[in-house]
């Protein structure tokens, strides 16, 4: 190896030179995946700067070999990062990785073709069609979202890029009836478990952020939105003059997996001729399990639905499946047409017909990856079957996990769970519930200590005032063990806690 | 192998499993680049529904060997495919790919972990902080653009995602002095050669349609802006009571490869309080050259800058830079700041100064891939020394095929070649400019009939009215030899083409 001859002309796609380079990756990765569990979950080290003075401030002038590369990642990177793939990773929600996922990332990584136009690589994007509608059928999405239904889907990054596109779609609608000016006037309607990308969404888009409508949530109704909360706040805008644009259905809320009854709410938007998206991002995955489909049910009055396999569908980041009922409305906010694309192919191609989607104009950016390989090995690999038996034992290890909960008098469950997601805390000492800055500090206390340890990481959620811990299962390697381990931590920390906060309450007695 | 037993539980993160998966998958990658120059470069078959006619309607029940699937591959998909990493890939604009791109990819797949706050991987917001101040070094970028001269940088995926932001920023800057309302009135100024990127974005944003000014160059300014050309529309909607908000100069055109003139253009944008961006998504790579860097002059007046380490700088995709000279005024637009992020570290991870950059702040998605790492993989493989030689040959290549196409009569160069880029088309057979529509006739026949052969890929633009053939150098494994051949092919199939244009001619007389 070392550094490249600068005589010697650099063949940086040489099969020799990708297999070296990628060995070497490999071989680091099995080690990584054989070590990670024994990692603290979260960054030990969280000293900001750390990584910065530990770097050159220039880059190299000459070439180095791989196993340098490596060294210094295992040295001063992997130290430094929160293992998102530990089997002990709770936190947020999961972001799944798999040797079918890495697989296919590689296979799109490697062919690094760009079907961001049908002729630009025909079988790409055809591929990404087919792979979109496979998807749509495993999760009993009506038929008007697949592409022999008169809709379909595409594959984008995120959320907050379907969320985009589909505002701007939504908007365009409206402003193309209304003119440009009413663009101050419209109106989003999101709950207050809504997703914030949301928000920042709609202030892409030009929506004015005072036109941003927050509704509240409550216990009573599982933290869900309720027909006659979005009906009040879609009433009292239409009375000030604003035209109610979008609605945000969500199955599945991020911080206390709730879900908003999508036919109740999606008939009342209808009403008002608002564009109504359904959010499935982490909770979609379930839905390849029947049981948990009665969740979507409703979607056929949605404009939009989107999911994100890169949580808990076993697809390394980045993936989000986006799918319309109508293109033609996407299509007409996001298309451009220049003259540099008009190439060969692309006018004999047939574009519209449904065979031949230009992607470019269904999502935010004109270049894209071949993402579609990658979610298509996935399905190959583990078959539908696989996939719920995947998602069907993190939900039993969650529910492992809350009944010990409920059934252990010191903690209390705050939210039902519906899918693999355990809200938590420990109860009020004093058995009334309006002690909760009390409650708050020792539960703010139990969580630090856990991720502290090193063997768990949880993040926490505030609702009604109330600090909660979230054990969110669904790691890729998660498994029942795992969430028991995690309990038992869970009651040691908390017995230490608890003890503590007694000694320093009798002290100020 | 065989499909997966229901009542063995998936070890998808299993070390032999990512072994065996991944495996497979380097074996195929290695074949496919031993054998890329083979295929025929633009896919060969281009019957729109072949590849959704030979797949399933519905995704498999079980489980598959991963060989199976790269049957299928080889099989359904390759043939439906345009070769992107071919050395004969002269369309659009290179997309490199490198063994260490590969590798970084694999790096940051495999490891995939989430850096969008600084808490959620330290080690990998710090990098990526690191590497994009490596990037601004290399290409001469004034300080301001570095984190330590107040400025800084981000890696997002594309250019339009980079522009979308920008416009965000100079938008809400304008709003907040001017109010919502006026977002009717603001402008957006580029050349009739500046990427359709920028007005997909202006519209994304909410910048009326009416409102996205296309300033007509001319080959006297080279294709490029002119100061005087700026003033003259500015004026005018300044008279309109119109405001002027941003300002796209770009470094290499899509059409051309021409240059607008950073320094004067950026001068007069400043007058009138303009945000300027700076694109160099293609030609940006040339700057890590010393010969390049004065096409960046003016750099200094840009308020943004962005180039496409994916285009040509043998990273695979996706990687665009972006960097801020005011890093507040792009958080500003883009920050949310729900409950369910407010978590252990991020409050003491000290967000604000300029060590913990909390990433999701600095683009439209709130999650991210690492794609730091991947850059600084090749960064270290490479050096800067050796992406000057990979520039510098696809220049020269460049160079000679431009020489050739001047030295033979039948063919013109249409635009001055400034970087790997060569525009030309044969030129009018009377020796007059006015018969375009038979000169562009024959052109499209030359280009037509050259793709057709499979053994190279092009594409057109139209400039004046005229039809003109792009040679885009600079595929990663393009070399001279490769322009040679693709030289002596056109001139064989030129020879063709005017002796059966000569016929029709003459038969038509």
């Amino acid at each position: 190896m070392g550094s490249l001859p600068l005589d010697l002309p650099m063949k940086p796609l040489d099969p020799h030179a990708i297999a070296g380079d990628s060995q070497a990756i490999l071989d680091f990765l099995a080690e990584y995946y054989r070590d990670v569990d024994k990692f603290p979950v979260r960054a030990a080290d969280m000293e900001p700067g750390r990584v910065r003075k530990l770097l050159p401030e220039a880059a190299p002038e000459h070439g180095e070999p791989m196993e340098h590369i490596l060294e210094d990642v295992r040295r001063d990177i992997l130290p430094g990062l929160t293992h998102w793939q530990s089997p002990r990773f709770f936190a947020f929600f999961p972001m799944n990785a798999s040797s079918a996922g890495l697989a296919g990332e590689m296979l799109s990584v490697g062919l690094n073709v760009v079907p961001f136009v049908w002729a630009a690589s025909p079988a790409a994007a055809e591929l990404e069609s087919v792979v979109v509608d496979w998807m749509a059928r495993l999760f009993g999405l009506p038929r008007r979202f697949l592409f022999s239904g008169g809709g379909g889907g595409v594959l984008q990054g995120s959320t907050c890029e379907a969320v985009v596109c589909t505002l701007a779609a939504a908007r365009d609608g409206a402003l193309g009836r209304l003119g440009h000016e009413a663009i101050a006037r419209l109106v989003v309607y999101a709950s207050d478990q809504t997703h914030a990308t949301f928000q920042k969404g709609a202030r892409l888009v030009g929506i004015p952020p005072s036109n941003f409508r927050v509704i509240k949530t409550s216990a009573a109704s599982g933290y869900g939105l309720t027909a006659e909360a979005v009906r009040a706040a879609v009433d009292r805008d239409v009375g000030l003059g604003l035209v109610p644009l979008y609605l945000c259905a969500t199955v599945g809320t991020t911080g206390l997996g709730a879900v908003d009854p999508v036919r109740e709410i999606g008939e009342e938007a209808r009403r008002h001729g608002m564009w109504v998206h359904l959010d499935a991002a982490y909770a979609g995955s379930a839905a390849i399990c029947p049981e948990f489909q009665d969740y979507l049910d409703g979607a056929e009055l949605a404009d939009s639905v989107s999911m994100n396999p890169h949580k808990w569908f076993l697809t390394n980041m980045d993936c989000c499946c986006l799918w319309v009922a109508r293109p033609r409305d996407l299509i007409s906010a996001l298309s451009t047409d220049p003259e540099y694309l008009k190439n060969v192919g692309a006018e004999d191609g047939g574009a519209g017909t449904p065979a031949a989607v230009d992607y470019k104009d269904w999502q935010i950016s004109m270049t894209r990856r071949f993402r579609a390989i990658k979610l298509w090995v996935i399905l190959r690999r583990y078959g539908a079957a696989g996939m719920r038996a995947h998602i069907r034992r993190h939900v039993a290890a969650a529910k492992w996990f809350e009944q010990r909960v409920a059934a252990d008098e010191r903690f209390e469950v705050v939210a039902p769970r519906r899918f693999s997601l355990v809200c938590f805390r420990l109860a009020p000492r004093s058995g009334r519930d309006d002690d909760d800055d009390d409650t708050n500090h020792v539960n703010r206390d139990l969580l630090a200590a856990v991720n502290a340890s090193g063997r768990a990481f949880m993040t926490h959620f505030v609702v009604d005032g109330k600090f909660v811990i979230r054990l969110a299962v669904g790691g890729a390697s998660t498994e029942l063990q795992h969430v028991m381990e995690v309990w038992d931590l869970l009651q040691a920390i908390a017995a230490e806690v608890l003890h503590r906060h007694s000694t320093i309450q009798r002290n100020e007695l």
